[in-house]
């Protein structure tokens, strides 16, 4: 492990919650292709696999907890790659559905969607500040790091309004996702907006972002300039360029690895990131 | 009606859906007391009168139709004050009861929340894509101009959807309120970065802002200095200055007009306000 | 003296350099005049006398020493407000010139113009690298506080290379000044992104703003809004409102005052101020 | 020529005023030196070549007439390349020398430095008011697209001033050169603050940016994520990486061609740069 100023973590988010075969034939939905997605994205030196799960039947956003526990398992016995669960596959679901994957299985991170916005056209993203609460405690007994989502300046406040209660412990750890209607839209000057304003309520924070859709690449690059952390993958943006699928995770992870090798840094390795975010949980039998 | 620049539309907000008579005596509640309220308001020089009404019983938020138009009658048999009636009156009200009030009373102006957030520390205040995009079409139905009520970025993008689908006619009117846990602080540094954004993303917009609580003058100071509208009133704030309680409503109103007035500038008349806001159903008996 | 949280410094510019009497009869210009001017200042509750002075014969603008001293002997007689002298009496002024008043009349605060720029569109405002180097360092001896005034972005870096020098020692104190066409203009954003970048680079620094010419109210209620101290005067600005001369420098101290009365805030007396910046060389004779 | 929208202009600075052989045995200094490295970074696809010329003697900061004809003479037989002469080729040089190979070699552009400021620690760089106006109408008269430069925030308004009087002619093209003391540092930020405020001012403009030294890539990578325009060379920074000299100035030109492939954007090339801004005086022998 050297320096780790020069490192930027690189989470991939393989899956998702909403794309469809029809959407793209590449994109993993089953326990076995998203882990063996996860497993070539680790080889390619991605540091963090952010992961969704799906109905078995329906292949629609879920959080069938044996569909988590199979993925975990297969990813952890073949990678040291950190893992981070969704707490938000699909939308209406009871919050102890939520809650029990981090619950049981212990990864190193969660998200943490700090707010409630209207989700597109179409419906509200619940996260009710009971619910917020109650989640950062549950995140703190299980020793889980809350990867607290931003899709908005108001969530910001919501979360040093939690950080006071104690319901999250700083330093935090921010992630910025803008392109979803009804948050933010995916621009660099909104990024800036947002690193500026949680640098200066969260002294010591540490953040990634990523833009969903055609503002994907804007957003990295913004978000590079300042060092912040990325994400990829087909969750965000099905597009490897315009008009052209991405035909496997893995090629975000390598156009983000050229990207950062041009300015002089590298991808965080899983062990970089446990130290930069001071994970715990590393349950991975590769080490 | 002289020069329109010059003039500064200042709502007043006497009622709002939450402060009691414990919070402070001097809050106006019923029909009543609100309509005497808002006529004292309307002597000392307010342009819009954004109207509340209370469970006849509990004095809780309410939709109650009747309260509604006992007060409108009141006030335009009284006044020529712009009648601004809100679509907020408490969380969880079926849509039909948020907007039987302008499709029956046919004020000149309802609040449009324009996206779904976090309450402080208890609820989701909900407005649903499905909803806001119905009621932007039932409010150009009932020739009401929606002041469109911002709360945080976001809702900013929710407004340009709504334009670009129809749901909403420019030039539109923003109501920034910040200073709600869920959305953005009341700071002057918010207020600037939602003017800003609104001005690029809605050439030609109109807005007004207020901040909650102890950001109200902050906030006020900050969109005078960018001759932007103005709203005071319990419903934002109960206090005159620390530790004082504002024994009227017309306090803030006299208030507001002596600062304008150290600046060379005045609130916009009723009739004012209609020739900025370019507004429809003047049903006021005194004209 | 009390909570000082709740003092606004008001700094008045009485007369300046370039104003004449064809500009505005009430100019003050000679020594007496000014001094009587700011007793009159002081009367009304000016914090501080920002001083220029002009040539005995031409009226311009001129570094001349004994009109300096002359200004200063009457205003120390007759008041206890805080003594601030210009450095930039004129343009192409020799340093030895541009100090003397300062070295030679122990003022509490002098002006520190923080780099250079083109001057409206005509001159070049000279303050080398150089210069400004000495400049720190000959305040320090003398044991005045320098007003460091900014212009521009640019200036705000130079000062931060000077503190880190050892020719300013911080806390420093900024006087924004955005309207002369070289710097900034006159804008509410223009100071918020200046204040913005000051606080950031600064932590622990204190800063007033004013706005040149027509920017002037709109600058100072955008500094009100942050709490920002303030300067008025006809060095900035001769107008009272609109196609209105001010009769008086206390017409805008006493304006000032009522503004600051209608937020609940209060000038700072010359010893609030004096307790504020951390003043020495406090030599009125009033004391 | 394709799409211009996903072309970006990539200026190379080889030479600049300052840098010595000491700093880098690598910087070509002499116009067959600096004509060559020009046809190399052509070759490898720069779109505009940035051109000082050194004292023939001294090897410093030289405005020689003779020393330009020679260089552009070279690159003009060899190549297409859009020729952009520098303005400012060393410190107190008289008006006349700045202007004569401009007007005399007619190349497409010029570097027009939009006002005046600290220039390190150790000088002033000086574009007075005058002399800018002086230089607007000569460009124009000689077919000379200015490319104005931009250190600090009031240049912004120096070029908006010069566009009303008619010394230059929108739409005009800026270059934001942050990182010199005296301007602004070479911070994404910064440049966001720039290109925000150059936009707003100057509706319709282009720019293009460059960090001089360790804020090089930083900056680079926040202009890309705007689509901005950029500049490389051996003027702004000398190291390929930390610790590490450029061979060449091919090495920058390279980098940039591989960053925006990764972004599915190319280089324009110089007649594609001729589109975009819309450049007359092209005389190449090359075509
Ligand atoms: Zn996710
Ligand atoms: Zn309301
Ligand atoms: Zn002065
Ligand atoms: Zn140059």
């Amino acid at each position: 492990m050297s320096d780790l100023k020069n490192k930027t973590i690189l989470t991939v988010a393989c899956t998702g919650a909403w794309p469809k075969k029809e959407d793209s034939p590449y994109i993993p939905i089953t326990p076995q292709e998203e882990a063996e997605e996860i497993i070539k994205c680790w080889e390619a030196g991605a540091s963090i696999a952010h992961i969704h799960v799906r109905d078995p039947e329906t292949f629609g956003a879920s959080m069938n907890f044996d569909q988590f526990a199979k993925t975990v398992e297969i990813v952890r016995a073949n990678t040291d790659i950190v893992i981070n669960l969704t707490t938000s596959g699909g939308l209406g679901v009871p919050d102890e559905l939520r809650m029990k994957p981090f619950q049981e299985l212990k990864p190193e991170i969660s998200s943490f969607d700090c707010g409630t916005m209207n989700w597109q056209d179409n419906a509200i993203f619940e996260n009710s500040p009971q619910f917020l609460e109650k989640l950062g405690y549950a995140m703190q007994e299980a020793d889980v790091k809350p990867e607290i989502e931003i899709f908005d300046m108001g969530m910001i406040e919501n979360a040093a309004r939690l950080v006071k209660k104690g319901a999250l412990v700083g330093p935090v750890h921010f992630q910025f996702v803008i392109g979803v209607l009804g948050g933010m839209a995916a621009t660099p000057e909104n990024l800036f907006t947002l690193a500026d304003y949680a640098e200066k309520l969260h002294p010591g924070c540490t953040w990634g972002a990523l833009g969903v859709g055609r503002g994907h690449l804007p957003v990295m690059l913004a978000a590079m300039s300042r060092n912040g952390h990325l994400r990829v993958g087909m969750e965000d943006n099905l597009l490897f360029k315009k008009g052209q699928l991405a035909t496997s995770n893995v090629e975000f992870v390598e156009r983000t690895k050229r990207m950062l090798a041009e300015i002089d840094r590298e991808i965080a390795s899983p062990d970089d990131a446990r130290a930069i975010l001071n994970l715990k949980n590393c349950n991975t039998k590769k080490k």
